[in-house]
């Protein structure tokens, strides 16, 4: 699911998903929540296709992701039946975080992009801890040469 | 909150919740599984009202209950702003079993009503365990005398 | 996705989906109601495969599909990473209700059951409604020959 | 809800609110999504306590308020049973615009913090207008004298 982007970067891993009745609400549109459920769903894909689910994470290595700040920015609606492309793009690997560029897009059109930093943290006490080196190579790989 | 009802039973435990837009989809009423939420968040306080809080359930006696059957009907949509009632009554204590009658209620008017059967589970094997005895004197006094 | 079952009674309808963070809670399994939600994805992909996807039927048909009544059995607990095969099976077609048989399994075990009983209703009332002929002539190829 | 803090600025609008197992996930401590939904239901209790009920904003004076930015900071997690302060303070008022303060204190402690950022949109086509004025006036009294 990756490939060259116009600009000859690394394009995002990315998923697509569909709108459901559940992620809207009464205003007939998604509910703004919804769209860090998408998010979420693609970092797990993502790590996943990366060779590391985060269940495996959790039980051998000992370390969650958790969410330590995230910066949204919703430029249009999505709506019932669309179809979604979630994308994830690793920016920085800092210490024990991640930072991460996600957007949602439909049809060529930028829905939501968020910025999302991650702890890497331990399983059972929630404190910082290193990322598993098997993950931290396999991530430094894939950091844009231009640190965005 | 609980009071003798017109027909001079005992009512049910409730509480009362709000309608947000989170609850609602683009239908423009409260999306189905919701309801169940609600359910919970009840049964919950419920337990917490007989002093057995399900966070202390799980560290100090090491179970959890879990729902193995639920049946609802629907009979009447409910939307935003709406505040519901939201009960929960024991219909029966039947081994490692408990089964619930559940409604919320707005105005008088019957929207969806559940029946709910917990089982009381171990917290980490998740197989059947007998309730705690001290919940089990405290649920067997709220058992409606006809069973229902 | 249709292809014939052991017993040679064509199959269900069926999605895969995969679980996330967001569908368990602190029990470490999936959240009871979270299968609603993945049962409410399958049955709207399932209108879809039939042509005749919810946005369509709500725009241009002017109806929606509301759930009446449900059913559930959890039979097994899901875990995180899991991925599930959810179905629908149309049981019987009734007026203006549809009487679905869903289920979600993860590798062949049944984890949970559900049936559930849609209304045909109107967009803007919420009255019961006909189903589109066109729906009704798609889904009536569909019931099972002994109507289970 | 309203009474003066240590520093003599008006207090935030707040509501409590409980954690329930739905508000948690696998990793034992509440989804970070959940604070959205936390931080949504202060923001609509906050206006039915300014005398405006989004439902009635939506259906006298034709608009909503959609979420157009947000920043979050997790300081800490919130677990099961805790019991939750969510705030809302309103920073600023532009134009179409509202810029709100909001958190999750558990017993003093800063859990969540959020800046969020509001449009006032039509309900029908969701095109930034005018916020009421009579909302507008009520809100005029309610921004910080230093702009936070």
């Amino acid at each position: 699911m990756a490939s060259p982007d116009a600009d000859g970067s690394e394009a995002a891993f990315f998923v697509t998903t569909r709108v459901y009745f559940q992620d809207t609400d009464a205003g007939g549109i998604v509910y703004h929540a919804r769209f860090l459920d998408f998010f979420e769903r693609a970092r797990m894909d993502w790590l996943r296709a990366l060779g590391m689910p985060v269940g495996g994470l959790a039980d051998q290595a000992g370390v969650l992701f958790i969410v330590r700040h995230m910066e949204l920015d919703y430029h249009a609606p999505a709506r019932l039946d669309d179809e979604l492309r979630v994308s994830v793009a690793l920016r920085e690997l800092r210490g024990a975080r991640l930072l991460l560029d996600q957007s949602a897009v439909r049809d060529g059109q930028l829905l939501v992009a968020a910025r999302v930093e991650l702890a890497c943290v331990g399983r059972d006490d929630l404190r910082p801890t290193r990322i598993p080196p098997q993950l931290r190579d396999r991530l430094s790989h894939r950091t844009s040469p231009h640190g965005a």
